[in-house]
């Protein structure tokens, strides 16, 4: 099979691993779109792309467009690629949280790749490993952009846009809130002038814990315990930090409605 | 410098993985002792050392004693084997919450060893990189405690009980909350037939990165970037959870204090 030609559409984190991981695999990025000429420019020549800052610019002969840019650009990026591309360009955006539905005023032939992980620049990732979901306006789409995929990752999924977005709300849950809790667990040893490392270690092996266990079947804790003499110590402690002495109430109420 | 003599209160998760590691480097655990015979047998024939269930077979000579049992039991535990032990014996208790004063009434010489981890009977742990938190009543029994511990750790700190209260509250908001939010993810993907795989990596990641950055620099999602549009989304798919809906808005609200 010929190597699909794409043009990345974006030059944030996203763009970033999804079109070195494409280029590393021998698939042909063409060009990098960004707004900002040395944004575009930093990525393409990583991958011996085609820098590209306007929209005018754009190859109109491409397999696959894919969009990596913010939410809220989305629908207006689509608007102006497909007052240049041909209608049976195929375009698919990256992320998460928006439907599909965000291209079809614009596209026929369109799509979802969202590759669920948290990408940030100065840090790999194995990308072999990041679970991708896959969507696509018309069934003959499918096959196709499955087998581009499949180039990036084992882990491909089918997920539909309402599914996505579930899953989406779902990675907020694991991933920023579990964040803002880890935040929380540094601001209260610093104020003790106790090092974050003293947790780092716990918190590496409650996220391995669960690579192999059911999270629920893992839960341990005072609140899980009833263990009511050390919930109201936790809560006293809390005294000066009402809101975390409501997030602690929250949490134990929860553990505990959860597995009585 | 000779071997301290050590006895093993308890034969649960942490003292399994405390009385193994403290045979395996070398250290000689005299006696495990647990109410359970066949528990005290199970860990005593597994580091060589002898199974009590009773508080007269108590060797009285040992250095130190290591009370790994639950938290509400160490006061009763520590006033029975006062009765048996010297007053010269030094006990050591091994809980994140339990205050050093517990163990006052009943022996001078105590102290606090508290490995901050979370110990699962079938999970190895790289011992080494457990932070042990030490505490003891009498300065001069410091330095010997000490010894001991960087036998079993490289990451050995000196932690008052005030502190080490702290510390346990953090590590439930790291450890047991955090656990929680990967069982609400999961039980969000069950609901939509998604399996728990598609999160997986995304959690790994999550607590990997934090391993070099100060989590607060990390924070990513929709609270962090004000993007109403995701959040408002979010929300309504919480329409038929409640608890969850004002589980995510007390999230929201606290991530955007906390960064604006």
């Amino acid at each position: 099979m010929i190597s699909p030609r794409i043009v990345v559409v974006g030059a944030g984190n996203v763009a970033w691993h999804l079109a070195r991981r494409a280029h590393a695999q021998g698939l042909s990025v063409e060009q990098v779109f960004s707004r900002d000429p040395v944004k575009a420019s930093n990525l393409a020549t990583a991958i011996a792309a085609q820098p590209i800052s306007v929209f005018d610019d754009l190859d109109v002969q491409a397999d696959y467009y894919v969009l990596a840019v913010s939410d809220a650009a989305i629908g207006s990026v689509a608007a102006k690629m497909g007052e240049r591309l041909p209608p049976s360009a195929c375009v698919v955006h990256t992320s998460g949280a928006t439907p599909l539905s965000v291209l079809q005023p614009h596209f026929e032939r369109c799509g979802v790749l969202y590759p669920l992980q948290t990408f940030s620049k100065n840090r790999e990732v194995d990308f072999s490993k990041v679970p991708i979901c896959l969507e696509t306006a018309q069934k003959e789409d499918y096959p196709g952009l499955e087998h581009l995929a499949r180039r990036l990752s084992d882990q491909v999924y089918a997920v539909d846009s309402e599914k996505r977005q579930t899953l989406h709300l779902a990675a907020v849950f694991v991933n920023n809130f579990v964040n803002h809790l880890y935040s929380i667990g540094a601001a209260l040893l610093n104020e003790n002038d106790l090092p974050f490392a003293l947790l780092q270690p716990l918190i590496q092996e409650t996220a391995a814990k669960i690579q192999d266990h059911a999270p629920a079947t893992m839960q341990t804790g005072p609140a899980v315990r009833g263990d009511q003499v050390t919930m109201e110590r936790h809560r006293a402690l809390l005294n000066t930090h009402p809101d975390l002495q409501q997030l602690y109430q929250f949490f134990s109420t929860a553990i505990q409605k959860h597995h009585h």
